[in-house]
């Protein structure tokens, strides 16, 4: 029989877990409930439980499973360490060698975020090129940094973390981030920080703009009405996306990669988001960085699975 | 007799040579001038004239030396591919072969900055930390991103270019920066910026300061000014340090390194930088990030030849 691999994407409602050919194909998945009670210590259990029955189930020989790889939502070393997962309740300890010996295959794990960057780069929007950036811009802002088509997690797993680049001016920083900053990225380029300005816009201003209208705005709700001409509108996603740009910019001076990937909730805005970013990117981009690409990611939530395979078959 | 390797720093003006140990010493140092005249066609052969005559009056047998490493003042491949190097008069082309077919052994080549941080990280301030960022406040600032103790060099070999991250306010902008743009970090954080800073404080303000008194003002006179308690002076250090701190807390962001080591004239000043340095990076950066050590750099103007030698023996 062929060659098979695992990809599991744990979150902190549900685990996505992938059966994966070699060439990164999906050819099974299915999710299965996070349970986060007493320290999240029925997770990894419940995982391989459920992987184990699969096998049975389909009559695979485990000796054709080649590994199984696993992203976390938390700073992790390369070893599989988890260093703090507050999601999952878990503490400090190598979540990769406890699923290896439940599975009794090779288990690999890394931060969600790299993860979903790394599945970009093998089989989605970066597909083909060894060195990118990639950007999730959902309820925060999350990174992921591959260089020679190898994640870059850094000494405290802490790579990648570009959400949290101080970067936004004191008149448009609204509150705390959640890392107990002000001024970081995510706080405007994030779908809750579009959501904020856009109130500042209605609440503060009297910008005309049909937002106003609106009982709730939603970040899709801004982007909806400024690709529809809503000028008020468009001033929230030229604000954001000249931070992102500009953040982008500075990534780029330090990593110079050939591209750089838009993923999250937010990036179904499509071209018309990568067209804003990238018109603040440029200006601000040391002249050799000005023909870094841009693209959006194509994986969606499967992002993680594909990653998370492609890890152990490194 | 024992291997030896060559560590070639290729200056606009003089090229500096190293014989070191495999261990990285230095066995025998010495400068060539470095002709840029017809498109800088004589340099490497100088330089191989230079090393062979060195073999020959030594009695060494070519057979031990392992290589030669070059550091070049350009954007450069991983393949010795220069892109463009004004200083030297240098086109499109490969020099580490063209130096390899002249000398006889293989050669690698870097960007001069890349491959300053490299020899810090083998030997200097960041000996014993594989992931490195240097930052080298000279004329301009430089810099270098090291992970695993090799050189990421970016796929236009602008990786590292930190001088020109995109991060000063326009009230602290002045003029423009060598590379085109405006509010370059190398605009403020260089000897150059500090010089400028300092000229604005005594020219457009009544800030009592003693720079006021001298006919011309260096870098250092502003540091040292601030050193001894001028306020003037130190608002001048100050407004430079929180620029740089941020900067960092952003570049730490993208690869988490162990460890940042600041050289180049500017850092003369010695922990007192640092220091201020600090203040201004550690509030600004994200906590997994805020136990990134911070070293003075110890190589000095050798650093080039010591990092270049490193190249050929990875």
């Amino acid at each position: 029989m062929a060659k098979i691999c695992f990809g599991i994407d744990i979150g902190g409602t549900t685990v996505k877990i992938g059966v994966l050919s070699m060439e990164g194909k999906f050819l099974d998945k299915w999710e299965i409930t996070t349970r986060t009670e007493e320290n999240g210590k029925y997770i990894l259990g419940d995982i391989a439980d459920s992987l184990k029955k699969y096998v049975a189930d389909k009559g695979i020989d485990m000796a054709d499973v080649v590994g199984a790889g696993m992203g976390v939502p938390g700073p992790i070393k390369d070893d599989g360490t988890v260093l703090k997962c507050a999601n999952l309740g878990w503490g400090v300890f190598n979540c990769a060698k406890e699923l290896s010996d439940l599975l009794g295959v090779p288990v690999k794990a890394g931060n969600d975020a790299n993860v979903a960057a790394l599945g970009e780069q093998w089989q989605g929007g970066g597909k083909g090129h060894d060195d990118l950036v990639m950007v999730t811009l959902g309820t925060g802002v999350g990174g992921g940094i591959i260089l020679g088509g190898e994640i870059v997690a850094g000494v405290n797993g802490a790579a990648g973390e570009i959400g949290h680049i101080h970067i936004v001016a004191p008149e448009d920083t609204i509150g705390t981030c959640g890392c107990g900053n002000h001024g970081c990225l995510e706080q405007v380029a994030s779908a809750t920080g579009i959501v904020k300005l856009a109130k500042r816009l209605v609440e503060e201003t009297d910008t005309p703009t049909s937002l106003r209208d609106l009982p709730q705005i939603t970040a899709k709700d801004v982007l909806d009405a400024a690709k529809a001409g809503d000028a008020g509108a468009e001033s929230v996603v030229d604000k954001m996306a000249g931070y992102l740009g500009d953040a982008l910019a500075a990534i780029c001076a330090v990593v110079n990669p050939e591209i750089i990937v838009i993923g999250g909730g937010v990036s179904k805005a499509g071209q018309y988001l990568i067209d804003k970013i990238q018109a603040a990117f440029t200006p601000n981009a040391f002249h050799a960085l000005r023909d870094t690409q841009f693209a959006l990611a194509t994986l969606g939530n499967d992002a993680g699975m594909v990653g998370a395979a492609r890890l152990v078959l490194q």
